[in-house]
């Protein structure tokens, strides 16, 4: 556990830092998603096993917050953010924004805004003095959506499957 | 500390991990960078705290490793290589590489790509089933040089200044 934050976002929804009860969800998130859709999914017991250790390994670490936004008992948003130790930029920390996804049914509501703002927010409370993503390049709508806060598409994101 | 690592990479340079008494140097192949010029440097004692303080959050941390490439008393190379947790892909770890960089008059000779070709194998020996790393857009040769490694730039790499 990294961040006590109970915060509504809009809508009865409340962002909340994961718990191992949420992986499930998280995974059906991840595999509801065009991109995703051919990577994750739980169909076993064993399926499950891979995605509850990594839970634990975010969980134990609090450089890693894994948030989720909960509609009363639903789960309808997940968000990786990581905050990460550097050299450049006289030593300054970063924080990282990975997988987010919100269910298709609740978008278009102004979660998903709440919900970078939030990072950003949590990421200026540590003293970041950057935030970092990557987004698929063919996810034009992420891109419009993150330059709305400010984020430019500066770099280039590259990835080896291993 | 997080890896036992002197390993040779060619031309007398002996890869191995960072230590406080290389942060100076470091700090000065970020400062010769095109890009980095006008971020990084040490001109007074004050300058270094920092990168100090960087130095001894990277090393207190098993999941960041800080290599440095040196040529006898001289640190000529740098790359940070940092193993995140994450619940996408089957919640898979990945490997993350920063802050690459070859004194001007050492490139060309092999040194990056040995640095590269070791860092994909660490990741492979920490189970990561991903390495990812993002470059400025306008480093042309840098894509080159990652893709023949067979990184895809599939993503858009996003920063914002907070």
């Amino acid at each position: 556990m990294g961040v006590d934050v109970e915060l509504p976002i809009g809508r009865g929804v409340v962002l909340r830092e994961a718990v191992a009860g949420d992986v499930r969800a998280i995974v059906h998130l991840l595999a509801a998603d065009q991109l995703g859709a051919s990577q994750d999914g739980i169909a076993t017991q064993d399926d499950a096993q891979p995605y509850l250790r990594a839970f634990e390994a975010i969980d134990a670490d609090p450089a890693h917050l894994l948030m989720v936004g909960v509609d009363g008992p639903d789960v309808i948003a997940t968000m990786q953010l990581s905050f990460l130790p550097g050299m450049a930029r006289h030593g300054a920390r970063r924080a990282q924004i990975e997988a987010v996804r919100v269910r298709e049914d609740h978008r278009n509501r102004g979660l998903g805004t709440a919900m970078i703002t939030w990072a950003v927010d949590e990421a200026r409370r540590r003293d970041c003095a950057l935030v970092q993503l990557t987004t698929d390049k063919s996810r034009r709508d992420a891109h419009r959506f993150y330059e709305r806060f400010g984020f430019h598409a500066s770099h280039e994101g590259m990835k080896l499957t291993i």
